[in-house]
């Protein structure tokens, strides 16, 4: 769980994220680690996970990571590289950590392993920072 | 309707496209055109749709025009540029196009639309042709 | 020769694209349109050119067509597909053009072409919009 | 000076990287370490390095860390993020990871510091193993 205030309410009111089934093991300004159970429904035709999927887990890391500061951080530039397929019943773990960051923007990469440990996808985002804070509820959640 | 069969056959077998509510309008190889209406269970902790859900869109688009010969074709590297927020309630169309085909690769791209005609996002994909063959099951459908 | 003086004045003081070779063909605000001989000590340890040529051909068309509105616009995140090989001896064009333009950023797709007309590489950039004028000195060029 | 001797005649043979100025500190399978001094004739219109220079360094490291195995292996697709600003008599230094490795491709992560230590553009590649080995000519060089 979250100890992050910022993280712990944007994940609670994030409807995308909990279709996902994403669960937050670590938030903290500049890093974020989470894990997301891989179901039938997000399968293409193909069989395996839609990339699309992949790539959400990869960019709610990112999210996670990246607004843990209070100051409201939306993604700009994004980049996926896909190393292996995904099947349903995997587990992922997707680890984002910033790489560079400057007053109006930062870089960071998110690497996405399955519970083999092996790496499925690894993403490289930049994040603007609108410099409007974040309105957290910390009561009566 | 996409008068493709493999497309028809990739689209009628894709769960997570069809969670999206992707409605193929034109696939044939090395182009497509699909439209997804937004739901208020793909927005995010700002309130407005989630990265992934756009991404999603754009890669389902890009999956269908570059598959659209048969073969098999997985994307490889993608990358994304996110230019205007999008709502609950907007109705996004994503074409995507071919700029260039070799043996082994493809790069596509594909412009993600609201209803104003606005380009929400960018979408660049490199798939990789896996040299096997599409089992189409035109029968029975 | 471009019409534009910001750009005018750009191109005659950008002592690498000088290096390069480029040539200005056309510009203006959000498209460009340039070429670049390929010169043997632009090959890399395989004997084609160097991706840092044809990635820097490419980002001088996005510079030429994004800051041709007379405000100083620098490259925040680009990516680059390369789809064929470059030799000593191709004439390479890229062609610029704005694919959205939001107040603060911009994003461009250039296509780099040889002379057998073959696309050689695909560039996606977002720019972003510092808000200075330029400075164009164009008594005296 | 890098021990791996396809390296050590790959940047032997490499007209562009020897005119950029990259000194190998390091090269092995799946990592090297390269530094460039940056000169005027590497500025933009600007007077800042032309993102190109910078791309070209970090591709360079990309590829003499991609090499190693002895394996002719090209850039598929590549992302940068800028992050700072870079000036005539900085001096970078590019660090190459693998981040994954399949049968076909693999991802690095390229991260470029200047002479503070301060992170100025991350880079990620994505290379496709063409399964040609290297002829490497060690006898004479």
């Amino acid at each position: 769980m979250s100890a992050n205030p910022v993280i712990e309410n944007l994940s609670h009111h994030d409807p995308f994220s909990s279709w996902l089934g994403v669960k937050v093991i670590s938030a903290e300004p500049g890093y974020s680690k989470i894990t997301m159970p891989v179901r039938e429904e997000m399968m293409n035709g193909f069989g395996i996970a839609h990339g699309g999927v992949t790539f959400s887990l990869a960019d709610t890391a990112f999210g996670y990571a990246s607004n843990g500061e209070g100051i409201i951080t939306v993604a700009l530039d994004t980049s996926i590289s896909f190393s292996l397929p995904v099947y349903a019943g995997d587990l992922l773990t997707a680890t984002a950590r910033q790489l560079s960051n400057s007053r109006k923007t930062g870089v960071y990469l998110v690497e996405i392993t399955n519970q083999h440990a092996q790496t499925v996808a690894i993403f490289k985002g930049t994040c603007y920072k609108t410099g409007k804070p974040h309105r957290t509820n910390t009561t009566g959640e």
